[in-house]
């Protein structure tokens, strides 16, 4: 494509991204670019743009030689899949907002832009207005990023902001942000952590070279968290937070997931309240960087999406140097992570597993315990999100291999004759 | 200069960046670059590294034809804008962090380089390891950017903060922040708003494309905010900011300065504590994004340095889109700001220069008062930082010149028979 190039895109999708997109795109001149034709699956909705922009037959775009962009923000994403991959091999530049596609799907879409070389863009995918791939792209690229932390689910931060800050229940909570439009009907991808978990795998693709699937990166949602663990959080003076993190570690691997965390009141994550998102981003010697915003809702994506358009009039495209250019790194399940868990029988937590435990409160109802696991207990067993179990991280939860000996002596100094029935 | 070309790095300064960015450069092997000579001053000192680097020749790293990239870390910047020059026309990269030279000499500088294409890349010149520079670049590159403001002087930032919760008068203040390496020992330039004024006058080139002298930006610093004024914020639930704002107004034109204003508790700006920088960027549909980090100090400021030099590798360059390829934008200062303003003698203070009068006190000492005046008002006359004035802008201080009518009717309607003796 050459530069400033006259950008003739091909739209699939018209829900509330695609038509934000076009409307904020008749508010863009000066970008030189044009919707030529939009595709959608049900015709005949009355929409708000020419009747004769609309198709339901995909070619229409995939094989018009004349539109050389496509943008894809549907929700479907084996479909988002098939369009993206006949778009790639049809030579056309793409940008996309589909983070479950592209969660499940970057290694192959990867190969598959290796043979063309147009670019194929998605910062909309993650933490939606902010820019977040971009930066990790351009700026975190060389070897010092030592961790990032993020909230990247708006859902599932509005919820827990509510449940705290008005102390509505769960279910409250939830019904309240279907009603303002930040949680789907379903609300299970969001709360159960499957969207966060997504973008979490894309933006370890950027960080870090890890081209891993969703499925192997342990994680859970919002859903198991207690009225009782709210209460224990406020003693505690922390906020509980539904926490991507990655951390590199000394033996040069990456510890990363998606699990609830106990966030103090001083953390730049404390500072994310309501529907927004946050990135925190710790490198070798610029010390922490903080970076907030809308992540989610028609506007705040349909500017993302924008602002890739916009970067193919230079040619941009990513480089995925911490994959092609550096040795990428692998994720790894050998570390250890401090834990809370409150729980209704202690039958259903294998005491066993803990390396220590540091604290133990029974209440009324509920129980709770802080203490050490091995991370692959979690990898590997699901009993910490069952039978009624919530598990929420401690803040700084990841423990070093190589520490472990030490600090289980010292504590269990510090304990004595612990007896912790 | 090739793809993932070995870069070879002439260095001019060897103070607190010089030597950070030498000591990161050694932690980041695969930045696949190299630092052949240091160019420094004053001979004879004891560094922290091999004594062959060293010259006091700035022609032995000029001339050098194996050195592409020049870096310049140096604090004199008339020196900086020699050895920039000669570098660009000796068609070599080049990374600089001189905020004054730059400031001063932007036009010039991009005027030479138009004749040679070499990259020519500034980030830590503007909040250090923020990547502001870059984002207003690369992603807010349209012209969908409403309004900007900043905390770009950590200094300053130390100072308030200090004041503030620490209850220390500016002194004291001001004594604590050099002794922590937060301040120069000349602190002028810091707290007299220069340096957040150069700073500003970088990134409104490239948010806005505005290539002005920052003698035309309306700025002042934090030296004649009293002890009263941190009382009335408090009573107000206000911060003290050293803010550096600019906002695209509905004549499309923009109101830049760099003032004192007050901030409210749930300000993005509030958030920013100590010796922290944060952006607040707002545009068309992303709404608001903060960016956030460490502003100053050796690290923060080698590391943007090194992103820079990481970003020569894939030949990147600012594009100054907004200047080349859009229509720039222009500075006014036709329209309205709300003011508070304490002094010593009403005397000193010119009412008829005020619009109208919404608040009035005096206190046992100092009085003080809030209104609206014409912004011209403090662009061509000095009253307002003179004889103990302090002038501390409103939140959301501008007002536009259409609204100024309507709002002046209803203020005096509000106001009655007001009289402000």
């Amino acid at each position: 494509m050459d530069a400033h190039k006259q950008l003739t895109i091909g739209l699939f999708g018209f829900g509330v991204v695609g038509e934000g997109l076009y409307k904020v795109m008749h508010q863009t001149p000066s970008l030189n670019a044009s919707i030529k034709r939009i595709c959608i699956k049900h015709p005949g909705k009355k929409r708000n743009a020419p009747e004769e922009l609309f198709t339901t037959d995909k070619d229409e775009l995939l094989n018009d030689p004349e539109i050389n962009v496509i943008v894809e923000v549907i929700d479907d994403s084996e479909a988002a899949f098939q369009i993206v991959s006949k778009a790639i091999r049809n030579g056309k530049a793409v940008v996309s907002a589909s983070k479950k596609m592209l969660a499940e799907h970057l290694a192959e879409v990867l190969e598959m832009q290796q043979t063309t070389g147009e670019p194929f863009l998605y910062e909309a995918a993650a933490c939606a207005s902010i820019p977040v791939i971009r930066n990790l792209e351009e700026y975190y690229d060389n070897d010092l990023l030592h961790s990032m932390k993020a909230i990247v689910n708006g859902s599932t931060n509005f919820i827990l902001t509510k449940m705290f800050e008005d102390k509505l229940d769960f279910k409250q909570a939830l019904i309240l942000a279907q009603q303002l439009g930040f949680a789907e009907s379903n609300p299970k991808l969001d709360v159960e952590g499957y969207d966060a978990v997504n973008k979490w795998t894309l933006l370890l693709a950027h960080a870090y070279g890890i081209l891993d699937n969703p499925n192997n990166i342990v994680f859970t949602g919002i859903h198991n968290i207690q009225a009782g663990d709210a209460v224990v959080a406020k003693e505690k003076n922390y906020h509980i937070k539904l926490v991507a993190q990655a951390q590199k570690l000394l033996n040069g691997k990456v510890a990363a997931f998606v699990l609830p965390q106990f966030v103090k009141n001083d953390d730049h994550l404390a500072f994310v309240r309501n529907e927004y998102n946050g990135v925190v981003i710790e490198s070798g010697f610029a010390d922490k960087q903080f970076f907030y915003g809308k992540g989610a809702g028609s506007f705040p994506t349909a500017s993302a999406v924008l602002s890739d358009i916009s970067a193919l009039r230079y040619q941009y495209r990513y480089e995925y140097k911490k994959l092609y250019h550096h040795h990428p790194h692998e994720l790894t399940h050998d570390f250890f992570v401090k834990v809370y868990i409150s729980f209704d029988d202690l039958k259903y937590v294998p005491k066993e597993s803990f390396e220590w435990v540091e604290e133990w409160h029974a209440m009324e109802e509920r129980k709770y315990l802080v203490g050490v696991l091995p991370f692959r207990e979690l990898a590997e067993k699901t009993w910490w999100r069952e039978n009624n179990n919530s598990l929420i991280l401690s803040p700084e939860p990841v423990i070093e291999d190589i520490e472990i000996r030490k600090l289980k002596k010292k504590s269990l100094e510090l304990a004595g004759l612990f007896d912790w029935n």
